[in-house]
């Protein structure tokens, strides 16, 4: 490198993070809002709905307290109130086994910086949630992709054996699954649990939307597995069973010692998280059961409005999604990311359009969802109806339409 | 490795990390305060200063907002809030210069992902912020020392010159400086930031104590370096100037697009910062200048009455700090992370004990700092000078006495 005149670059790292799929479209949402259009958004996994109302009581309280720092871990209080919430679910769960952070990312990301070292890698099934990518980047982890099956189900454990090598340090999973909502059964789970225990790899369980499911109470929970103690390092989040994205706290959950003092030892690096965001964290966890129930109810309604509105699109396949606020929709087109572009830029009907998340950026092999979108359940029931209409109107008029 | 009966271990960068030693006494101390003694925390840069008043209004108002994600980047009302604070201070930045960040901790973490690789090189003068170590460690970088000039001076160009190497990819500054309120004068900073210019360095520049110096009115910034718009990346924080640690609200600042293309794909990965917390942060950087000017006036008088208390003591020795909130003294001890310990578990009088920070926890050389500790001026002159007498009593008790 000659030195002297050129400026310092920014990392390789940095530069193999693919754009956000959802981030990426962002300046042609703001384009078309900027020429008067009204764009429904489905990209995007913001709930519409409102927290527990404990939340705004407790920022309200948080507002009068002297900003200070906390405990790296979390303050007793939102530690108690994790394990009191995972004791509510049928899972034991101590304190001391609670790690809390800025969100499920940053959870990932201290158990990735945790348990891998540069050149290490995660085996993650696809089509995953986009950050993994680049949160495994960061860390000079390399996400090694396991093909999603036919119809976006549960991995095999076959499809896992198949890609362990000397540097696999674990296996991702989310169940329910963001962008796909695929819901692996307490036997897939155990199964990839016995590989995890006969590798000796961590199993990463993200379980976000562990309620947000349209069979049973809850999904299978990596935490129920047995023997699995060392192994199972759980991230976890407030954000969307209570819908507080925006207070940004998560937690890792582990009954690995040696997990959390090295999770600690990364959290203490960034001193705390915010006070407030923790007291009101605090305060969503303890919401009754009645009211993720009632969130549930919502979502599967929504589910079943967008299911039909989009089984009336000739060429739309759909995939319905056993959990999760998301639904995965396969388009009669080129290329699902074009024409997502295009709906900003190009179609609008009667001053409307609707924005998409591309599938693409869900996947690590080059090429894969290309024909496929994501659409999130975040507006009522008349809104997907409408916004189904609106991509038949899209479809019927997109020149790139393949069918 | 043996696997099927062996639990997966955890990462060798996080074994790499030293324990904090700040945090690593707490245990010690809260033990002590079980036994009834009262301990005076100068352990910790935690200011006991109240925060400006919008801080608590704007936290009011953000209770009644729903908890939403916001741009990765930072809301616009925060990242414009930066931009006319460094244009009160006298240095040109755009809102689109800015990151706001997690804290002065994200945004140094997201400074060393967007600018290095795994194996990478980044100098720091000693003694340094302790946790610059874990952050670059957890990066994958290392931390290469430049030992510190007698009494913890600026280093010297020349200095730094002998430690450049092929993976060098930039030098990290503190000005005033945590923990030894060292001030780099402008032309020093020059220098500097010529060895950038020439071998195509970053220059991190952590700005966190700016204002908070006893000699003009505020340290010389990177930014004013000419020619250098590529190569600096300031580190800020709103945690110390205007005492809102637990907001946990910093930025990135940076005249290099790339770098800050790079830092903003990087803040994608967590999404958001909590929304209370950035409003709170926005309205602290309002906050007129007499609130600073109030600030150091404070510190100043702390400084001065701790001076005047130690220089009383026999065998101590006190480098008068130029900035920050922070003094290192110098101990007639042959082991001031002993002494720091066996203050808070063998020792009382009258009840009472003090709690201060082991230097030898922010060097990376081994050895240094041994006879060292550093204090926090985070309490009213009265407590620094009885915190004082309480010393003097210690160090005329300790069996590990050198002079």
């Amino acid at each position: 490198m000659t030195r002297g005149t050129v400026a310092p670059e920014i990392s390789s790292r940095v530069r193999s993070i693919p754009p956000s799929p959802i981030r990426g479209l962002a300046p042609l949402a703001e384009a078309a809002k900027a020429r008067g259009i009204h764009v429904i958004h489905l990209n995007i996994g913001q709930p519409d709905l409102p927290p527990p109302p404990g939340v705004a009581a407790a920022l309200a309280a948080a507002a009068t307290q002297p900003p200070v720092y906390t405990a790296s871990q979390g303050i007793p209080q939102l530690l108690d109130a994790w394990a009191r919430y995972y004791e509510r679910i049928g899972l034991a769960i101590s304190p001391e086994q609670v790690v809390a952070t800025g969100g499920a990312s940053e959870a990932l990301s201290l158990a990735v910086l945790a348990t891998t070292d540069p050149g290490d890698r995660i085996l993650v099934p696809e089509p995953f949630y986009a950050p993994y990518y680049g949160i495994l980047a960061a860390a000079g982890v390399e996400l090694v992709p396991i093909p999603a099956p036919e119809r976006y189900g549960p991995v095999t454990p076959q499809a896992i054996q198949e890609r362990l090598g000397p540097r696999t340090r674990g296996i991702l999973l989310c169940s329910p699954a963001n962008p796909t909502g695929t819901l692996y059964e307490r036997d897939q789970f155990a199964a990839i649990a016995e590989l995890a225990r006969e590798h000796g790899l961590f199993f990463y369980s993200d379980e976000t939307y562990r309620e947000l499911v349209f069979r049973g109470s809850r999904a299978a929970s990596a935490l129920e597995m047995p023997g699995l103690e060392q192994h199972v390092i759980v991230i976890d989040s407030v954000s969307k069973r209570f819908n507080a994205c925006g207070l940004r706290i998560g937690a890792l959950i582990s009954r690995n010692p040696d997990v959390i003092a090295a999770a600690v030892s990364l959290a203490e690096l960034r001193l705390s998280l915010p006070l407030p965001a923790q007291l009101a964290a605090a305060a969503a966890l303890e919401a009754p059961a009645t009211y993720v129930a009632e969130v549930v109810t919502t979502y599967r309604r929504r589910r079943d409005a967008a299911l039909a509105a989009l089984a009336r699109l000739p060429g739309v396949h759909v995939v319905p999604p056993d959990g999760a606020l998301y639904l995965v929709a396969e388009l009669p087109v080129d290329d699902a990311a074009h024409f997502a572009a295009w709906l900003l830029t190009d179609f609008t009907h009667h001053g409307e359009t609707v924005m998409l998340a591309p599938l693409s950026g869900f996947f690590a092999t080059p090429g894969a969802g290309r024909n496929a979108v994501r659409l999130a359940l975040v507006q009522p029931e008349p809104v997907l109806e409408h916004a189904a209409e609106l991509l038949g109107e899209a479809l019927a008029r997109y020149s790139g339409r393949t069918t």
